[in-house]
């Protein structure tokens, strides 16, 4: 990894010592025109989904908080350098002189990539080996970059928060691997899915700083001004409305009225997913709102009624219910963001505004809306692929037994990668209040 | 709400798509000038002192953990849908089209008008019902509107933090619901009201989060330049000499000289509070950690004498002690922002200083410094008699025997909203170290 | 301190209401170039990790996380209003008015001083009292505002992330002082050193604030532009490479292969404490990797084996292992600065980069890099110096026996200095789940 760094990656002209003569000779007034300022606010909320918002969201799991978060560690550390690679060869190679020139976009690019891995974790949580991870990792990562080159820079569809390229795509990555390393007698293990009080306290630290933090995720990279500042306000939005469907369905659904934390936890999130493609379009606030409440009631459903199904019948076990939060709502934000970028107009995005939002300038510039529409669409077709394809071709290489996997006894369980130096209570406790 | 959202709300012109016109149209240099860039990373640390702050402060209840982050969930999603309704009527209403234009700014002010129905659920955690809180919610976002455009617009009263406009009014209207909803039964779960040793660590994340980013919640609506940088500055320093104080006021009260982790988790925040209206003022540095100092005791004593007082005789039942925490540093902050107002002078301020920071410009341009004292003082009571009188009219409403709250002996309890899928200790754990 | 701060402290002119006639004066654009808006979010990044990071890092103790996060609270919310005004009597004292003009800028720097006295607070974690902290930070502030003085002043080093200022002297100041205060009978409270699974998981939200800010916290002081963006970029590079060297070595170092809950929650941190120095420097990405594997071994290693040595035979028990976190990488930092300082070149810089990046403007116009590379390690020796003969003085001072430290029986325990109101689990429970 050093020797690759150091034959390919170099500072941008924004990151660089030659900044303040690049300054002068592009004639930019201030230092505070540098991408930094406008970026990395954003890229420390999204640092924070990333590794506080995954990790702990999965901390729900009565014995593997440690997997969970220590896990999420490992992968998005790995995952980040081997990200800034391969994004940097697809993206951001220099011609002139071979080199990727990295800057505080690329760096949200490899946390963005990084988060698709993550989503797959979701699925296999508790279930395979750390090694299995990171070869879940570097495959993932590998997809992720072509596909995302396919979809952004050849297809030229848009994604500002990655419904497709991200969401979609990673979430049947997982599930598709997940297919492919089904255990039948996971029931050993049964009594360990489940949590314990506190520990859904911690996946709610999670949960809260995705759901904060969306908005910031989705307007990550998106157009400098209006663009940054309408996509944070659609997941604003959307999120908002999220929240209220789901406790809604899952208070409705049982029949004591009561709710039901794994929701809480999960569905609340379905709307920063869904709105992730058209964040940055002109959706216009009740367009989010719209979006937020179905994705509310479709996740609450999915964790109801098809997470059991596709156990017991598909034979995919999803840990987490990365289906219901991820693939079903990254689906929805590529329809979404398809519908919205074909009902474009020149009357709502002025002249200038349509071509800045849709990027129509060089060899797209006779692109029209509609047709942008198609090729959005197009664009989560090549999600979906990458996504199942390469879960399968990636789960067919985990199943080899050499991966040092759990049996299917000791899954969900922290016992066996973590040195037990910690008890679960100290041992005075019994004593002081019996 | 999404009829609503339809009709009323738009995008204003820093986050729509014309910005590129606008921006040409107004000799706006760079896309760095959009307010996006002044304001978003205050509003993402509101954002956090609101879903996480408020909401991992009250997990203190050994048994009401769910109740305290997963309500303040619910609350804040749908308050600040309904505020950006109720505020946009009020104050961005565009008289041209009939719209509402919202961009980062709203946002803030929404959530600022959720601080303050989350406030008053401090008062009644535990004791109510989730539809009792959405009651609550509903007519506390009208109240806070109202009140903030009496206060704001038509006195002209300044209020950067709201220690007027969101914590005297958010106080005194959860305290006043609290007195109308008094159960003299109580006793009954008084067992469940009490801490275990990690729900106390958990409500420590929720008071360092809203300690760290009260600077930004003081600073995020106040003026471009000087005005956010000196509100950060002073609430900076409020808050370091509160922690003093209220940790020094915890030791000396106990015999024994041991702390009390209950002030440590709120009094070390009245300080900011305190500051909020004075905060962009020029308070000068030792003026803050005045406030901070004198806040911190008082807080610290509420705790020790006054909470204990209401509750025996007022009959006011005050879960969270948001009497000492809010409503005191509340009224407090109005007297000190009223205080320095009238003391303002331009040779401390500067001439154009002075008419910017207070905005004397318009139809109040005849304003002077000692007449705006007297504004500041009125704002202040109105806020008391809008929380006051708000409270009472609801805790009214919210007797009425149909919204399922629960009985005397399951208050303080997770189980009786939450599906009991979780045990509190997974059971094998006896076995294993017995 | 109040009164201090009243004949001392003003705000500087970026943050008093004579901003907008300074702005006049100096022809600056736009209220955006306020150093406010190039810092405040690093600001906020690094405020966390004083409170939330450093506090919950040291929660990892079963009976002490009170006192981890509590103390650190007191002795940060003390520590910062103190360096305030020691730094600013030795940096920012306003020669023409005998005032200090404190500005956002200070305000990190204030973080920065606190951020070494937590350090030093790791080595002596339960087994000192409140009052001894106090006085440690009293003395560890001055100390700090002397030693940053001599060597970012006299000897003009350049120490942006503080690797030699910040970690390397902190470090030292506690581990002398540790080994002054060094307890004989410690074994007696053996058994409270250890954590509970909660702890753990408590201790990862400290890790991972820490981990995620730290590109801001090297980033927060360095030169507007380029400096800070790539700063950001080298922390993130050198953190990325940490994390999976530490957990290698973890796990290669255990007879079992299983990964070890300390190393995780300290050692991923090792290669952002090393690239502190060098990280505005042009160290290249591969650059930041290097220094990052190497941290990650070291001070994984030095947990696994020198820890142990310390205590058996240096007489220095290190409660959180400080010197593998803090002391090696921050010399280590030292080195690194030193060596990119002594390789800088026109070629790689360009002139004026060269130039702003080492300050070499005034007196310092004659200074070429190799000389500067002198300069630099002389600050390593500076800082070693102070933190060493700090320590053992203020050591002996704590040695006086006046100031109530906890017995040997009775360390790392909440109990002593904290109201017993809570309960380790609350009695119900037995009953229920056996």
């Amino acid at each position: 990894m050093i020797i690759l760094f150091g034959i390919f990656i170099r500072y941008n002209e924004e990151s660089d010592a030659h900044w303040i003569e690049h300054k002068t000779s592009k004639n930019i007034s201030s230092n505070i025109e540098n991408d930094y300022y406008f970026r990395y606010p954003s890229f420390q909320d999204v640092h924070v989904m990333i590794f506080v918002g995954f990790g702990f969201l999965m901390t729900f799991l009565k014995r593997y908080s440690f997997g969970a978060v220590g896990f999420n560690f490992l992968i998005a550390g790995f995952g980040l350098q081997w990200a800034l690679l391969m994004q940097g060869w697809f993206h951001s190679l220099d011609p002139m002189d071979g080199k990727i020139k990295i800057g505080v976009e690329s760096m949200i690019n490899a946390d963005f990539c990084v988060a698709s891995c993550l989503i797959a974790y979701g699925a296999v949580l508790g279930k395979v080996s750390p090694v299995q991870l990171m070869v879940m990792t570097l495959f993932g990562v590998t997809l992720y970059a072509v596909e995302e080159y396919i979809i952004l820079s050849l297809i030229h569809a848009r994604d500002a928060g990655g419904s497709m390229v991200i969401h979609t795509f990673g979430a049947y990555y997982g599930l598709s691997i997940s297919w492919m390393l089904y255990r039948p007698n996971l029931d050993q293990s049964k009594h360990r899915i489940g949590s314990v009080y506190h520990s859904d306290v911690f996946a709610m630290i999670g949960t809260l700083f995705l759901w904060m933090f969306w908005p910031s995720f989705n307007s990550a990279i998106s157009d400098h001004g209006d663009g940054q500042h309408r996509a944070a306000i659609n997941t604003y939005l959307s999120l908002a409305a999220t929240v209220l469907t789901a406790l809604a369905i899952s208070s409705l659904s049982q029949k004591t009225g009561k709710l039901d934390m794994v929701h809480i936890q999960n569905a609340t999130l379905a709307g920063g997913v869904a709105v992730g493609t058209a964040a940055e379009f002109m959706l216009m606030p009740y367009g989010s709102l719209i979006v937020g409440f179905c994705c509310g009631i479709i996740s609450t459903l999915g964790y109801i009624y098809i997470t059991p199904f596709m156990e017991k019948y598909l034979k995919i076990h999803d840990t987490c219910g990365i289906h219901n939060l991820h693939a079903m709502p990254g689906v929805i934000g590529g329809i979404v963001g398809a519908i919205t970028a074909a009902a474009a107009s020149e009357d709502v995005y002025g002249k200038e505004g349509l071509m800045n939002t849709f990027d129509f300038t060089g060899e797209w510039k006779e692109m029209v809306p509609t047709r942008q529409g198609g090729h959005q669409a197009a664009g989560l077709c090549v999600a979906l692929c990458f996504g199942i394809g390469g879960g399968i071709i990636v789960g067919c290489i985990l199943r080899l037994p050499i991966w040092g996997d759990a049996p299917d006894n000791s899954c969900f369980d922290d016992e066996i990668y973590w040195e037990p130096f910690w008890s679960y209570f100290s041992e005075g406790d019994f004593l002081v209040f019996q």
